[in-house]
């Protein structure tokens, strides 16, 4: 049972919108035990269209489209879907109640192109989209016949899913409506939810390389049915093994077990989880909050630590002080410390992180404060020079990194928020 | 002169890494008049990744891919390169030099491993990859002779360029050595650089349909040289007028001027920018400055507020006032309001802002409280409500919205930012 993904639009093809649905969607799929095959992105162009939806059925059973739903002329997936199917369209009268229930507080948006998203293909089976006009459609062989001929040995269950390209309503639908008709068209497959099992170790201070040599002999010793997968980011590696329904959990589990005393010293994580949301359960556990100090990271490292919902259990707030001023005013640096040894110092990130400590009165505290670049980097501070100071119960820590000039303002930002986690992570596992 | 990109991996198929490189990459061979004409995902698997190519060269002259060249035992990119292009591995002195230079301060990770790193395909031409140890692959079609026939007329140009996976590598790789290779390559080809032409329009305030129908008879007058696309996302809407080599840039600007009138009132710039962009470039014009003081946004609007290099000109700091004690030690709001009003209030984030333009004595302010979700929505004050303020040197405006308790946390606290940009950038605007 393969899926694929086609993800239509030109705003993809010129890089005016990133594909975020894709990743999204493939979790999803991946959760219920179907294997996401290929992701393809398309033009609003019905010939390309056509020819993606003939490539993707003659690998695939199921096919989840996404995008072109809306009401405007460039939006075409209607209208080829109807042409692949060989269906037109009808009006149908539940979506039409939907969306005047939409919009009954904005009737101005209830004009005549609206009233084209009512009209859905008469052979598809609509799915409700609660908090968009643009209706689902489902299309499945059966009921087409002659252009989605059943492949392989008794699977009678190909079809198309065809869902809005905006992403909290793709992700709604996906939720309430896509997922569960998946789950009970597959039912009774062989591949059910569950025979396809990742598990994934999260590392951090080893380099690619060193680790795949130090696991080496293990790595070599895994069967055929396990399939390992080294995945770096921002610092971090994760270490994926995967199997797709040639071993069991506990199989898996087991060459689990023989890795990790050989990555003990580098293991945040025996699980696929982001830095923030460990951080975050970790200070929940142990009842500890938190503060942060931020010049660099800009608010972003706030952002990763209120990213849950319900982390006002252990983040209470943060100041950035881009200015000088601020590091002094709000969070209490010494005009002295600054005078001498600049805002891109030791002594400085430590009066920040405990000058917000003792402002927010919180059991820990970070402070970042560097130079992302592109411009603002000298010799002896080069652009990607960033001081972290970490201030806990038990005193204040500081440590200073090189993320690299070559690297985007972005990307230092982002490792630098992804260091300060990792070393807060460290500090709380250490003393608990 | 068409291009495809196949991005390569696992990771990308199981949802767990979000493919940004396609749409980076899409930008950059769009400037240079390339149409990029599709995307495909694919796994770390060799039929795949051969079926792959063979499908991108049928359609395309340049095959763009990223990742699969790291030095562990999943990445076989270029194996498949070298079985796909009929060469095979030597050794080359000048990638081992620059691993070396590369590491040179970490002797460790010059291990086995990294030393398949210069290894590289016989055939093809190896463009320096600066900060990364996977050299640049580029393999062409003169080389190789039969697999890459040459189709169309007078062409002689089909080409693939193998990049690393890593977003900073592959945007490094692509700005100094892949951009500059295909623009020498294509050269004199009939589609030069500025053929291809964009024109993009911010709006917000209008829905889809609404505007569709405003600007339809305009619409329906567009010559077929010209395609119009309606990008909405959070609050904004682009429109985009395109041409691929049918008009000039004279032609489509005679269209955008007869459509500029039409949309006045919702209009927030005349080109493809961002609404932090458009801020930081208002408020350092008119020499202002900015605070904020957030709760729901969590410092996602001090992240977009300095997310631009040079922002220090216009952004002072942030305070992110996620713990009611804070609101009120740090920010002023009287104790009595938070009483009375609650958090989320017209009142409260009334004082919020004007707490965080005195403390850091800014021009203006903004801040934010709301309810992000999932949980803390209630019978009044349901997930989804959200005010802003805005404190300027004329007085503070409020305004509450309600942007639904379907959307997502992140959905959520992204309109809040949003919104609260779209009314300063009005706000500035209106004002100068």
């Amino acid at each position: 049972m393969k899926a694929e993904i086609i993800t239509i639009g030109d705003e993809l093809l010129i890089g005016q919108v990133v594909d975020t649905n894709s990743a999204w969607m493939a979790e999803r799929l991946n959760e219920a035990g179907i294997e996401l095959y290929q992701i393809t992105s398309v033009h609003d162009d019905r010939e390309h269209i056509l020819k993606a939806l003939d490539e993707a059925f003659s690998r695939a059973d199921i096919v989840l489209t996404t995008g072109g739903l809306g009401p405007t002329k460039d939006d075409i997936t209607k209208h080829v879907m109807c042409e692949y199917f060989g269906t037109s369209l009808v009006e149908d009268a539940s979506v039409r109640a939907h969306i005047h229930e939409l919009y009954k507080e904005r009737p101005e948006v209830l004009n005549r192109l609206t009233a084209t998203q009512w009209l859905v293909p008469a052979s598809a089976t609509i799915l409700p989209n609660r908090v968009g006009s643009a209706p689902i459609m489902v299309f499945e062989n059966e009921v087409k016949g002659e252009r989605l001929e059943v492949r392989g040995e008794g699977q009678n269950s190909k079809f198309l899913i065809a869902m809005p390209g905006v992403p909290h309503e793709m992700k709604i639908a996906m939720t309430e409506q896509v997922m569960p008709y998946i789950r009970l068209k597959v039912r009774g497959e062989r591949l059910e939810a569950g025979d396809i099992i990742h598990r994934t170790i999260l590392l951090s201070g080893i380099a690619e390389s060193t680790l795949a040599i130090r696991i080496e002999d293990w790595e070599n010793a895994l069967p055929d049915s396990m399939h390992l997968a080294y995945l770096p980011k921002d610092g971090t590696i994760r270490l994926r093994l995967s199997t797709y329904g040639e071993a069991t959990a506990e199989e898996l589990q087991s060459h689990i077990d023989t890795l990790l005393p050989l990555i003990s010293d580098y293991l945040l994580a025996t699980e696929d989880i982001s830095l923030e949301a460990l951080a975050g359960r970790l200070l929940k556990q142990h009842a500890m909050t938190i503060a942060t100090a931020e010049s660099c990271t800009g608010g972003r490292l706030a952002a990763a630590l209120n990213v849950q919902s319900g982390s006002s259990a252990y983040y209470m707030g943060s100041v950035v002080a881009y200015d000088n001023r601020i590091k002094e005013q709000v969070l209490g640096v010494a005009h002295d410390t600054l005078m001498e040894y600049g805002a891109v110092s030791e002594q400085t990130v430590r009066e920040m992180a405990e000058g917000v400590r003792t402002l927010m009165n919180t059991d820990y505290a970070i402070a970042t404060s560097g130079i992302a670049g592109p411009t603002g980097g000298t010799k002896d501070k080069p652009v990607g020079t960033v001081w972290i100071a970490w201030a806990t119960p038990t005193g204040t820590e500081a440590r200073c990194f090189h993320f690299g000039v070559a690297r985007e303002r972005e990307q230092i930002t982002m490792r630098a928020v992804n260091e300060a986690l990792i070393h807060l992570i460290k500090s709380i596992k250490t003393k608990h």
